[in-house]
């Protein structure tokens, strides 16, 4: 949830189908149903290391790094390129974090910790401690369960920064 | 403790200092002491992607695969260069990993896991489950402590797979 790919996936699908499809088209729909080439696009070249930013990302990471022992876990290795693209990217835009809280890998049941924030159900289901679920379009309409709703970084500061 | 480094830092040092060194002379040193130029050594292109298996490695990893929940936890943010040679070197000599179980990190303090094995001591002591200190010249004259110390491969497996 700091990179907002949303918008790429929209304008790389219609440039590969030769058709618009909107946000409202992909709510509710896993990613790899939504946008049927995902892994050519995310392979890609530049992919990560050119996404933009998620709204108001960088200032509610720095807060929270200024509050909290911060790791930042993204699920990298199933796509190699994407390491070194990830790590760029988290230095330009998140420079106040360091190499040693950045994790990148492939299942985040590894990942020991008291908080965890994520748009997938799959990574928070299995995580023991408090679990944010991060809305994006593929998770809008689930309902989610033991999980709190977040649905932008200001949402989480006003849980975790109060 | 899956790459055999020190032949490479003791040659890379011969070459870089003009004065040939042997194992003997860095046993119970630091590596950043025992090589000073170490960080030129580990941020060179090529360096992790070509390094040395250590003994009976795979062989090892393989078993332990086969009877545990098996994770490979590298520290490698602190030289971005390494993400993208290490995976590839993991998929080379360790091709029955998957990129599910590949954790690319700079602290090991996020780790969840039951048993670490690991050469350094920053790693091994803040783990909360059963700890094997791999030996390594620089940690080879320590007292262990707490953790189980183990010389090489064949001995793990002594341990884990009996």
């Amino acid at each position: 949830m700091l990179a907002d790919v949303y918008p790429v996936f929209l304008s790389l699908h219609s440039t590969e189908v030769g058709r618009q499809i909107t946000i409202e088209d992909v709510m509710g729909v896993p990613e790899r149903d939504a946008f049927p080439h995902i892994l050519k696009y995310v392979n890609r070249q530049g992919f990560f290391r050119n996404a933009p930013l998620m709204q108001d990302a960088t200032e509610f990471v720095r807060k929270l790094n200024d509050s909290y022992k911060l790791f930042i876990v993204s699920a990298a290795t199933e796509f190699p390129l994407s390491l070194a693209e990830k790590q760029a990217w988290l230095q330009e835009h998140f420079s106040f974090i360091s190499w040693k809280q950045m994790v990148f890998c492939g299942s985040k049941e590894i990942i020991r910790a008291d908080i965890m924030i994520d748009d997938h159900f799959k990574n928070l289901d299995i995580f023991p401690g408090k679990t944010y679920l991060f809305t994006q379009p593929h998770n809008q309409l689930a309902n989610p369960g033991k999980h709190t709703r977040v649905n932008n970084w200001k949402e989480i500061g006003e849980y975790l920064l109060a």
